[in-house]
């Protein structure tokens, strides 16, 4: 089988991860693109006018291949039964002085539009999380020689990846930060929770595509521990959060310093998907109060005021503190090329 | 720092888990001791009786160093508000054929007395679950010669445990089977959920004692790669209980052969502290009820008749089918030789 590096024609076996939200500036990816490493712009939550920007933005800047991450499946969703939830945050909304929430939510899918804009503008990687992307949305983008990169987090869904289509599977352990990649929610409605060393081991002897290691990692000895172990490579969050060129907020950066290893939690109260994030009161208050949080994305669509609040006045007890296990071994911010170096020294 | 093979006198750095319940029989222990490896005896529940008992069985048929696995903690416990998950279980009594439970239940601790069998005996190696054993029986034990080993799951844990005196670490990844060490259960009460390999490089990284990588471990790759980051050597428990040598019942080894890397759990359900076991029905059903465990050893106790029954009649439903994440890829029973040999090809 052809390598990772030849399938998506980078030098260094490092993907910075697609983080949602504003985390991946075009500065970030192009960076990490110009080290010879694959960028990827975080686009799950963004409009198809927004991703044509940024793909703009980090092509003026490289021209070495980069990725764009999605959502795999539909989001287009309307929810009314979200009183209680809202009753509740309520209460941090007063705190931080914005207005009460609104009795009903909608939130837009533009998945049809964004891989649109991705053939438009010929981007040659899309990563996805989630699940898997419709047949009709893959024949589009293998049409136009795009490469795929699917998650999963069992090894039933690596083969649902890889029979679908994909080209390689990113192996996320639980030790990841943010999101779980988890789709088969039946069996898993909290996520799966299969250790990163076990998990790529398990699609490295099961699968014939190039599976790259992501959980915890944020050293070069973790990297070549993984090689050992059979990953073509490894993705990379958190270490990347704090890259100088990353769009994290100040009190997002400064809690990521403070964290140990053993101050991540997984929890549903931000979106409604479990995601692991540094526990704060936010996650405390919520989990206690035992309300159901509401399917995903309408708990994100719901807490997002509040966490746009708690990023404009600096108060990190009302962020998602995304964030894996290895955020505990990180004690400052570093430019891309600094953090690329220190996986590649001899 | 001297070496794990030093100061246990062994020649194959794998450590077989003092797994408790009848399963590290004394033809386990030997058979494990005379390969090279260190065999643990696993007394958590045993009275002073049956200890000494076993370890006089064991000395018939090795003179190699082997270990006495015990809690750290007292037991001594007894509870009268237990009706409500009594009346719960009554249906599986009822469904099993056996008694209505008790209205009260007393669970004695044999610590010390088994503490002083371990001195009478000379056993050189002690290894202990759930916390710190006191300073007076950890300078009973030193004047003694005693290696002492300690589980932890999170930094914290493992310094407390090697201020204390310990002589080595295993540093117990989220992939464990079995009971989780976690001893820090105001900040973990579900068990810390650090992944093993993260938990390893932190260790290898903040504390000057050899330390060996348990959870989910079950080939030479894998041992390999963590002797790579620095571990030591390994402790298997999993593996283990699929050796011909052990006590394991017939329905657990059917268990343990059918189930996937992603069909084990961490529940309360059996003995009130979280422990990773193979999914069954009632896991989930106790799950569901929503009924709050009693705290460890009490819902222990309470669960006991309920699963000797099981055993009794072949019931993997209601059998506590600890298991690690490693148990995906077991596919055999095997003879110790056999085991200890697939870790030691060249």
């Amino acid at each position: 089988m052809k390598s990772l590096l030849e399938m998506v024609n980078i030098d260094i076996p490092i993907i910075q991860a697609g983080m949602a939200g504003g985390i991946t500036t075009s500065a970030l990816v192009a960076a990490v693109a110009n080290q010879g490493a694959l960028g990827t712009i975080g686009a799950g939550y963004m409009s198809a006018a927004s991703l044509k920007e940024e793909i703009g933005q980090v092509k003026k800047i490289t021209n070495k291949p980069f990725a764009v991450n999605l959502f795999a499946t539909n989001l287009e969703s309307t929810a009314t039964d979200i009183e209680e939830m809202q009753d509740f945050l309520n209460q941090y909304r007063y705190e931080l002085g914005i207005e009460s929430g609104a009795g009903q939510v909608k939130v837009k899918d533009y998945l049809k539009e964004k891989i649109g804009v991705i053939l438009e503008e010929n981007v040659p990687i899309v990563s996805t999380a989630f699940g898997v992307l419709s047949p009709e949305f893959i024949k589009r983008l293998k049409a136009n020689q795009v490469t795929l990169i699917g998650m999963a987090t069992t090894l039933g869904e690596a083969e649902a990846l890889v029979e679908a289509g994909y080209d390689m599977i990113v192996a996320q352990g639980h030790e990841a930060g943010g999101h779980r990649g988890t789709f088969d929610m039946n069996k898993h409605p909290d996520g799966a929770d299969i250790g990163m060393l076990v998990l790529v081991q398990l699609f490295v002897e099961h699968l014939r595509v190039p599976i790259i290691a992501a959980g915890g990692i944020h050293s070069q000895a973790q990297m070549d521990t993984l090689t050992s172990a059979g990953a073509q490579g490894v993705q990379l969050g958190t270490r990347f959060l704090l890259a100088k060129e990353a769009g994290t907020n100040r009190a997002y950066r400064r809690a990521l310093l403070q964290a140990n290893t053993d101050d991540t939690v997984i929890t549903k109260v931000f979106s409604g998907r479990p995601a692991r994030a540094v526990v704060n009161r936010f996650i405390m208050e919520v989990e206690e109060s035992k309300l159901p949080t509401l399917p995903f994305p309408i708990q994100n669509a719901l807490t997002k005021d509040i966490r746009a609040a708690a990023t404009a006045s600096a108060r990190p007890d009302f962020l998602s503190l995304w964030a894996g296990q290895g955020v505990g071994a990180l004690t400052q911010e570093e430019t891309v090329q600094e953090i690329i170096d220190s996986f590649v020294r001899d």
